[in-house]
């Protein structure tokens, strides 16, 4: 404080909020405090099942150690290459295998916490606690405003006997999306289970990063013309769903035989083991694909929310159909890439992912088109029962709903925790609200 | 506010940490805020498998009217009798079958919290979001001290296929908690398991409020000298757990026939489903018996801890240790029960409880020995790595170790909550923080 400057922590760089951007009306000294020598892992408790690392340690890197022991922290969200374990901690993360380890709010059993104030941390590494509102909650989500967190206890799972992938095609995203409804009703979601719409189907045999792809499995043996012909699936319809199971021999065979019956119920075919993991690789690779368009003049980019069962064929349906509209009225010449991916299931809902991308060629500002699409898609999600995020946090983008999100009285709540725990706003990205006027938000 | 009034709600009264008391210094008038009208089920979303009910309705009240529509919320504390809804938000409950339904916090969905400065609530009723330090996550263990709750959406599972008591004797504790640690790490655990430490497991035959209790169906049939003779368990080191099942009939086979063969492994004899269906409903009834004794000049309590696995055993042989000294050297003149039970089996550790009871018959202050020697064990509790409250909240009995738990910036990062929230100190109760001065804590 008395060398007048701001912070902003950087973890893996791999947010997608622009959360580590610095305000344009910051006229401190910025200091970008690297968390890449934190990377060390302090201990593993093989009888508690956890293991305390400093918070810049990359995922990559804490799953490779913690593999070579036989155990796996269970966390992989699709940035798991680059992303670190304060990054997860502090906006809040989901990894794909949620079903079975948790999100990063369930795996955490101790923090340290590093803010102006001092440090905050608890007394013991519990695995459950009442003692008032938990200030653990505080700090996930927090998103680099209130201090820097140094160290995380975090559980670790034995690694799992069997690891095995899956698939399902259904005639179309209606029949999918029950299926899931029916999976979380009856408890039986797998470590991971992802449903695709019909274009990011598509796309994925148009990629054909793999030989084995699903149109070229299908093509190769009875299994198109048994979809296609005697199901009668329409190809502008298709849809198919990606699986991992992860746990014992028993425990996947169930799994496996339970989806396999259930998906019957809903007109679903199963797809092989091949497809599955074609599928679930295919999220780490698009990841590349967004920079390799972008030299091609394709401006894409995801972004997800989650949304109450009932809610979510209107939601899909609306933000799709309003992506494009409004592609067609900024101008966009060719054809946009509107797909979406149901990736969690919840008991009372599911998060839902987006994709959006277009051939900016011909017009002025393509970013500043994106941008615009971008924002009436996010409305449109609101109007429609979804919420400002499901995983990649607010940062700087999104800033604009967390009024509607949190309330009037919760903004307050937020503002006043920020003045407790930072009163000279030292870390100072002005991400999720605005402390001393950023422009990137009106509240 | 212009009323100088201060407030404090009260649900169903089970809170044992003084909750609901009124701090000795305050002056202004206290209004009792007794949510007992607000008791409606507005409704049920048969879709997204939540209910919405108001704050004030009891927990046997929402059961009963969700099991007539086929459903269940899956919350069992042992105050469901008497408990709300509210009550359990408030105070971070936890119910007995949290394996299967997941604790209080799993199962919010939805709250609307009214406090001075208006009302809080999120704007979208979403499985899971990542939208900043999670309001809910403040509202949950506020006990009282911020606002109130006055409307809560929670999950709801359509009523299980099968529900089947189970129970399992071990030769002693340590074989039972190894078991337990083993339940957990393989994620194998049931709706319910709990386990019973020697004296309890005593205490439970001498009770014999059910005719086919432990020791009557031991007595009875072969297997008491199976298990006293072949096995050579010895009477003063016996311990039992008992278990429920839910789900469908395939689940609940695989469960039980993972659960018998992991026991023989820890030395466990299958005790049966009477027993299981006797100790279940042994804990009500222990609430009763509580007030049975005191007429009889008996006084006892339950307290609870959360702890990680690898100090479990040293934590409960310390603190009932620590019990049996300290009586003595208080002039207690008759045994005292100290005794304990694991109830909640987490991924790092787990829930224990304690009983604690003691003829004061001869004491000058029976009461302030009690409050005594419960301090006394909650000082061992926190050194042996056990928290300050797994469920039953901090309320004024357990301030002293708030400091300890959350730390200087912890405790004021509450305080600046609190400010925000109610700066006139309207909700004055004065649980797990002092705002005005309360006698009650060193805070």
């Amino acid at each position: 404080m008395s060398h007048n400057c701001a912070i902003i922590p950087i973890g893996g760089g791999t947010s997608v909020t622009n959360a580590l951007e610095t305000p344009v009306n910051e006229t401190r000294l910025v200091i970008s405090l690297d968390m890449a020598l934190l990377d060390k892992i302090l201990w593993i408790d093989r009888e508690n099942l956890t293991c305390r690392a400093e918070a810049g340690i990359v995922g990559q890197s804490l799953e490779r150690h913690l593999n070579e022991k036989g155990y796996t922290c269970g966390h992989e969200p699709d940035s798991i290459e680059f992303s670190t374990l304060g990054g997860w901690v502090s906006t809040r993360a989901s990894g794909m295998k949620k079903n079975r380890y948790g999100n990063i709010e369930d795996l955490v059993v101790h923090l340290n916490f590093v803010c102006p104030k001092g440090i905050i941390q608890k007394q013991c590494q519990v695995p459950r606690i009442s003692s008032g509102p938990d200030i653990h909650e505080i700090i996930l989500g927090s998103e680099g405003t209130l201090g820097v967190i140094s160290e995380v206890t975090i559980k670790i799972f034995p690694l799992p006997e069997i690891k095995k992938f899956g698939s399902f095609v259904f005639p179309n995203f209606e029949s999918g999306v029950n299926f899931f409804r029916e999976v979380a009703a009856k408890r039986i979601q797998p470590a991971s289970l992802r449903l695709m719409d019909n274009d990011q189907f598509v796309m994925g045999q148009a990629l054909k990063i793999a030989s084995d792809s699903w149109w070229a499995s299908l093509k190769n043996s009875v299994s198109k013309m048994y979809i296609t012909s005697w199901k009668g699936f329409k190809g502008d319809q298709i849809c198919a769903a990606t699986c991992v199971y992860e746990g014992c021999r028993s425990e996947v065979e169930q799994q496996e035989e339970s989806l396999n019956k259930l998906a019957c119920k809903f007109h679903g075919v199963v797809g092989g083991e091949e497809n599955g993991r074609y599928g679930y690789r295919l999220t780490f690779a698009i990841a590349y694909l967004r920079d390799l368009g972008m030299n091609h003049g394709v401006l894409g980019e995801s972004f997800e929310t989650s949304v109450p069962w009932d809610k979510v064929l209107t939601l899909c349906r609306n933000v799709k159909e309003l992506m494009r509209r409004e592609a067609k009225s900024q101008g966009v010449m060719h054809p946009v890439l509107a797909s979406c991916r149901v990736t969690q299931v919840y008991d009372a809902g599911a998060c839902v992912y987006f994709y959006f991308g277009f051939n900016a060629k011909g017009l002025i500002n393509g970013l500043q088109v994106y941008d615009k699409i971008e924002t009436a898609a996010r409305d449109e999600i609101i109007a429609c029962g979804g919420s400002i995020s499901h995983h990649h946090g607010v940062g700087k983008i999104r800033k604009q709903w967390m009024l509607t999100t949190n309330g009037a009285v919760g903004i307050a709540l937020l503002k006043a925790i920020k003045s407790e725990l930072d009163p000279a706003n030292i870390f100072a990205n002005a991400n999720l609200i605005d402390i001393i006027g950023s422009p990137h938000s009106k509240l």
